[in-house]
């Protein structure tokens, strides 16, 4: 990229992300998990004597770069603020910090605490890392995410994104302020040494980041379709995780009855839901993770819950 | 990508780049970087016991894999098979190695010896891991690269490629047995935890690797581009690494000389030629890379020696 391969559409995708989130500067990359393992690992790196703290449900993409860059870690509880002062108030005021976590965990679908972490942040010295990728483009009023869905883009240093998921096309970015992508463009090996990306993916995402910038039509029809979910669910008597957002995790806790599940329901009902499994998620919560999108019709859910409940019938689940 | 990402665009190419290799199985990644990163870091964690072999110039992407993977590791000088001999000597026959190398280094556009160490692997009881990004499509009768070129490709475990250069898309990939491939799919974060690449850019890139596996009119006109470059800057007095590929580096050996000269020919000759520095290449050795492609007309070739030629003189660099 810094050798010969910017071009203009990745350089105009970079200026509509950074408005996206009310930064000054966006860096893209091949992938979100490329921008999280580079960014932290470079932020740890570069930053002299910074220590980490990361919530222990953060992405495997972070957990990566934290390891690689080779600081004292502290890993809080899961969204636990408390325990997270407790952790910050342990080090020096004055040593530099930087908090990492996510806005809404892909797994379990729950939303941090991100006004008391970022009170945090200011109060302990601390820069703030947060990973927006189940949220861009799906919260908010222009899909800045649940930062700016919470008013409180300004208070956090650097957001991460996707273009992979509600943009729908491919690709990863940072917003932040200039001097710190810089920093990243200068020092990060995960940028350095990787190609841009094509300019047609890139002409592509921004075309979906300012559509979804001006346009509410999609948010709204999306919560609706998740509400329809949960209520057709609930009124089946199948039990889920109780969220806040668009991910609807229901828990089977058995490996081999969720294959099972996932084949019957692929077999026989037409139906894919993948079953999720260790290492993605810790053995004994595998689970089904429903995620509706607006162009899901009533009659797709009426058919997903019947099925669902002849499945878990079948397999002695209900 | 485990979980829902895989397309039939994807998997058609991944079919596709294994018949190119004449191997079992191919593993698509967002690019070159994280295929190579997470695949050694794999592979190292995996096997038990094993110790890595390491060119010292291999590319940052291998190096981050091989850090992360935390395994003894043996770096030999570029190239020299001697050394990389007395490396595998000293360790047990039995404790399972891998070799990684590259066909084609980059910065110097000279080749690995891969034959010798294809056969150094075979008596020390070694995997070979061969990046092949800056060859494929480019050599070998389809485009399968230097190991296609030398017929050896059996002889190697995996070959890694790049989909974003002589291919002109995007992403990375490796090719190698059925159970290699399976266990990276399995056990790679860099792959897990990763979105699959976008199936637009998987059409395009097996367009590309189709193509060129049957034509060999790019590669043809490519080399007589590239011996005319060679022969025009030799006429012109201008020094450069011989090399027997495509890559001509022209040593500048000053950061600020190189900067200066790179702004000149841009401002004034309307000529792109980016100066290599520090971190790519070491201090002291920041060089222009010039890479002719088939496109490249006599014309536009005079006018580069003719601007290179001026400019040097005006340096005081010729």
């Amino acid at each position: 990229r810094n050798i010969s391969g910017t071009t203009k559409e990745v350089v105009e995708l970079e200026k509509s992300l950074a408005s996206l989130h009310k930064k000054e500067a966006a860096l893209t990359f091949a992938c979100g998990y490329l921008a999280n393992q580079t960014s932290l690992s470079t932020l740890l790196s570069i930053i002299p004597e910074v220590v980490i703290f990361s919530d222990e449900k953060n992405h495997s993409s972070m957990i990566e770069g934290i390891k690689s860059g080779r600081r004292p870690k502290h890993i809080f509880r899961h969204n636990d603020v408390t325990h997270l002062e407790q952790l910050l108030k342990s080090i020096d005021k004055d040593t530099p910090k930087i908090i990492a976590f996510e806005s809404i965990y892909s797994m379990d679908g729950d939303i941090a605490p991100l006004r008391e972490i970022c009170d945090l942040a200011e109060q302990y010295n601390a820069i703030t890392y947060l990973d927006e990728v189940h949220s861009v483009g799906l919260y908010g009023a222009h899909g800045g995410g649940i930062a700016e869905e919470y008013g409180l883009m300004d208070k956090l240093t650097v957001i991460q994104g996707t273009l992979s998921k509600a943009f729908g096309v491919m690709g990863g970015y940072i917003a932040s302020s200039k001097n710190l992508i810089d920093v990243i463009r200068s020092y990060a090996p995960g940028f350095i040494f990787t190609t841009a990306m094509s300019p047609m993916l890139a002409s592509a995402a921004r075309a979906s980041v300012e559509h979804l910038k001006s346009s509410n039509v999609e948010r709204k029809a999306h919560r609706i379709v998740v509400e329809k979910v949960k209520n057709s669910l609930k009124n089946a008597g199948i039990s889920f995780l109780l969220t806040e957002t668009h991910i609807i995790p229901i828990i089977i806790g058995n490996q081999e009855l969720s294959k099972a599940a996932s084949k019957l329901l692929f077999d026989e009902y037409a139906i894919y839901v993948q079953h999720i499994n260790y290492p993605t998620v810790q053995k004994g919560s595998e689970r089904f993770r429903i995620t509706p999108t607006p162009y899901h019709t009533d009659e797709m859910i009426k058919h997903l819950t019947d099925s669902l409940v002849e499945v878990f019938k079948r397999l002695a689940l209900l």
